[in-house]
């Protein structure tokens, strides 16, 4: 079905695309060639084909970025766009009350993929990042998202490994089938510590018209007693964004 | 430098891409054929090696979107995001003061290419979209960006054709003209009506460290008295905007 040759020009393109991350949006042909493991003078041809058709860009300096026309294409038919676009006046919402961080998280793969992300200045610090990712059993959005996934994906990320971040992250099967449970009986993620000492998430589910959980809207705080009070807001919320989705 | 077959996949991968779009994010693959002008048993062949990469992704039903995995990468390493995340403070204290709607748009090519929206429900009618685009010289955006542009860009555009929305778009050359040289001079842009009856936009510039006009703030309030009031609130938060980006 595939010729060798056409999959080679696209997972070398794919390659190409991955060489670049938030904190290198910019690289030369010779970093890419590095990162992409292609050989200069292939890199250098693929990127000029990529530079023709605006999936990537390059500045007076040399420096290849993604392309703003690959930005548009893939953003204005962002399978994710519409919830996105539906949570956003519930996450400013919460984002007006609480402050600190507001984020909205889904299921790719086995870890929690953040759609967006709202933030104050001086917040609480904070891993999470547009289009950044955490594993699923450290982090609040992640153990909503697993709480209610597939029975699946559950055994596999309770197979381990689990990797720690502190001492407070569920490191064990058992601490993580326990967290779970509650999630699942409580509606709610409650995480103190979990990914960083000083901050503490919160996470509800976000369900679609047909009660699935698409998502998981969370906040991020100063790991406090305070943080409380913020649970009837998330949860909130969530319902919110679930019922504006059609869920009853 | 660039073989003709080479070429030819990634040419025909963008024009598969750009099938999709924020009305239809899912198509089957005939209709991504009829859109893109590829033979059924090419696009059927492409798009299976675009699933294989996670460019795109298939449903249990055969609709085929845009994949979360591109979604992932571009947004990740977006020349946009940086912008976009310095901006969203501002522009969510510029929302809770005005409501309706606040955007933030860029020059792209000779239209304004919108990186971000906030709206507010029963807001004033407003066809801009995250990744939308509207033409420069009918949009508060857009008369900004095109206001500090290159002349090139300026000129091209005056040369016409200068597409009408209603009565009050902006027609002729001599009025663009007059209504540029307000922008530069007052400092934003104030457009009663010029996309629809019913809205009023407002847009001042967003400057970079080295005095650049990156980017548009706006805001679409209804088209009435009040909207002058809103205009200190919009030029306050793109000095902000700019402050924050460095410039003095």
């Amino acid at each position: 079905m595939k010729t060798p040759h056409h999959e080679s020009v696209l997972s070398r393109a794919a390659r190409i695309l991955e060489a670049f991350s938030q904190d290198e949006p910019a690289l030369t042909v010779s970093e890419i060639a590095r990162r992409s493991g292609l050989h200069v003078a292939t890199a250098s041809r693929l990127v000029a084909e990529l530079v023709a058709h605006g999936f990537l860009s390059r500045d007076d300096d040399r420096q290849v970025r993604i392309g703003v026309r690959l930005w548009e294409l893939v953003t204005r038919a962002s399978p994710t766009l519409s919830l996105r676009d539906t949570a956003m006046p519930f996450m400013e919402g919460v984002h007006d009350v609480v402050g600190h961080h507001v984020q909205l998280g889904v299921l790719n793969g086995d870890d929690v993929l953040f759609l967006e992300r709202l933030s104050a200045p001086g917040a609480v610090i904070n891993y999470t990042r547009v289009a950044g990712r955490l594993p699923l059993h450290a982090s609040s959005s992640g153990l909503v998202l697993l709480a209610h996934g597939p029975v699946s994906l559950r055994e596999r990320i309770l197979a381990g490994p689990l990797t720690t971040y502190t001492p407070h992250t569920p490191a064990t099967p058992a601490q993580l089938r326990a967290i779970l449970a509650d999630v699942r009986q409580q509606g709610y993620a409650y995480c103190p510590g979990y990914v960083h000492e000083e901050a503490l998430g919160i996470a509800a589910p976000v369900r679609g018209g047909d009660g699935t959980v698409l998502a998981a809207l969370a906040v991020i705080v100063p790991n406090d007693a305070s943080a409380q009070a913020v649970v009837p807001v998330v949860r909130t919320a969530a319902r919110g964004i679930s019922r504006a989705l059609g869920s009853t």
